[in-house]
């Protein structure tokens, strides 16, 4: 994974050397206070990557790299204001350390700026491009909107789950990794094996993240354990669990929900989503994406393509013993 | 003024035939309904003379006009969150009839909608639409910080109070007629002409705005008269106010300041800003922006075009008499 440190460096120089107004101070404190505080960077490494496949140097694949990432830490800005997230990274969020008021526009302000971004290809891929990402970014908030709306509902079915958490984050993934193929004057059929995998990694991704909620190591993970249980989140290992006890008119879901919120409850959930088999049921829906990712990975190497790089960053990505 | 008639009802149009996706309903249900509420629609119809001038049909100005009115739209929603303002064009706000969350997220998704407008211009001439564009959102974000950060300032200059109004609300009017001449494939002389008989008429009306504030008949103005008064708001008139008060020692000024909120304080408003010099003052502030305003079209006539509609927009827009 030598090649992802580089480019993860590469990458942090390019953030920390971004050229950004000092006035109003309150707005754009904020903006460097936020990109500072690192992340994975794995989206706009995608689209290094991506654009690697077709030998478009990192120097000319940087500019639609960093419009992702910033339009990324711009909905997480927002996100936290609506969840009212404390913290961020280990850190405040930007509401909590200022106001909702500057957080709202200081993630519309990176939000524009992760458009001046696209300004530097003035070329014939420019409408393309823009195009991609304003139908990404609609998606994106038409996933957040669902996410919201499925808290206050009664029943949400599976593939709603799926079709919410491909949109509020795996869409991204995709349109990250399209991105270095519309550099590299591809044509559809090549867009789309790239945005396929991305999304399908995605989603994987995701659901390895619901798993690992309740079931990673918490040193590893880097979150408290059972967060979502605790909060009765309607994630896919939830779904599972409730679609399995009614088949087997099994009570215990039913009484899991109705829980205090304690340590003693994320024992419970352990337990039960295993022994009614909500942990393999979601494994195994995790395994179908990533073989669906892998699936379109192999269509372009039969074209040719070299993409060694994005099969060693899936797996890098997901483990496949849980 | 028939012409603009015809510009509104052809903006009205396709504003309520824009083509957006249903679900999720709490999206986009609020989208149509604030896009409903209507308003002068003068941006877009700057952008529509514009481009008339250099001989762009509306069907094709058009896609860059509504850009403009979605931005408008789209800072507008947010505003009222910041704010806290219950009521826009008599009808309750985003964040009012629905919740702030379903507010901020529907503003992202209309200012997306905004970009995707640009998309409709696969030519040569979107990078410099879209740079454009970009620099004027940052500009009206910066805006706006301002104003909320002037409000706990004790002092505001008033070079201060006219770069604030200027990013907040008329470098807008300066793009949406810049627009027209992009797509007239215009040279930046002609471009910078435009913008700034934008830019100027913009800050002249929003002066106006302050003066009607206290002094405009309140059936014609369609708002409370006073407000800016009652809360004390750092308007031109004022900081004009507060300027010749201090210079000849009057004390009404920082008594006015100090006055409960009620009819009684806009009564003694009215008087002392007249008697003081402010209203006079301000006047002359926005004369003096009109005519640079109008200086420019004058270059522009005398380049052989027709700045007709633009002359007569702007009359109807300042009344010279107040």
């Amino acid at each position: 994974m030598n090649g992802l440190t580089q480019y993860a460096t590469y990458l942090e120089n390019q953030i920390s050397g971004l050229k950004l107004d000092d006035e109003p101070r309150n707005l754009f404190d904020t903006l460097k206070y936020f990109l500072s505080l690192g992340g994975k960077r794995m989206r706009p490494i995608l689209t290094l990557i991506s654009g690697e496949i077709f030998s478009i140097a990192k120097e000319e694949s940087i500019h639609a790299a960093l419009s992702i990432e910033l339009f990324h830490n711009f909905s997480l800005i927002h996100d936290d204001i609506m969840d009212e997230a404390p913290v961020r990274r280990g850190k405040p969020t930007v509401h909590t350390k200022w106001n909702s008021n500057i957080a709202l526009l200081s993630g519309d302000l990176l939000y524009i700026e992760a458009y001046q971004q696209l300004v530097n290809y003035t070329d014939h891929r420019l409408p393309l491009l823009l195009k991609r990402f304003n139908e990404t970014a609609i998606e994106v908030c038409q996933g957040q909107q669902f996410d919201m709306d499925f808290e206050s509902m009664e029943t949400v079915s599976e593939s709603e789950y799926i079709e919410m958490i491909r949109l509020k984050t795996s869409v991204l993934l995709g349109c990250a990794l399209e991105f270095g193929a519309i550099l590299g004057n591809q044509d559809e059929k090549i867009r789309r094996n790239l945005y396929e995998f991305g999304v399908s990694l995605g989603i994987a991704f995701q659901i390895q993240d619901d798993i690992l909620d309740l079931y990673g190591d918490p040193e590893l993970f880097g979150k408290q354990v059972g967060g979502d249980v605790l909060s009765n989140k309607k994630t896919l290992l939830f779904l599972k669990a409730k679609e399995n006890a009614q088949k087997n008119n099994d009570d215990r879901f039913r009484q899991l929900t109705q829980m205090t919120a304690n340590s003693h409850k994320v024992e419970h959930a352990k337990t039960l989503f295993e022994e009614i088999g909500a942990k393999e049921a979601s494994l195994q829906a995790m395994n179908g994406y990533y073989d669906h990712a892998m699936g379109n990975l192999e269509q372009l190497e039969q074209k040719g393509l070299k993409t060694e790089t994005l099969r060693e960053l899936a797996k890098f990505l997901i483990t496949r013993e849980l």
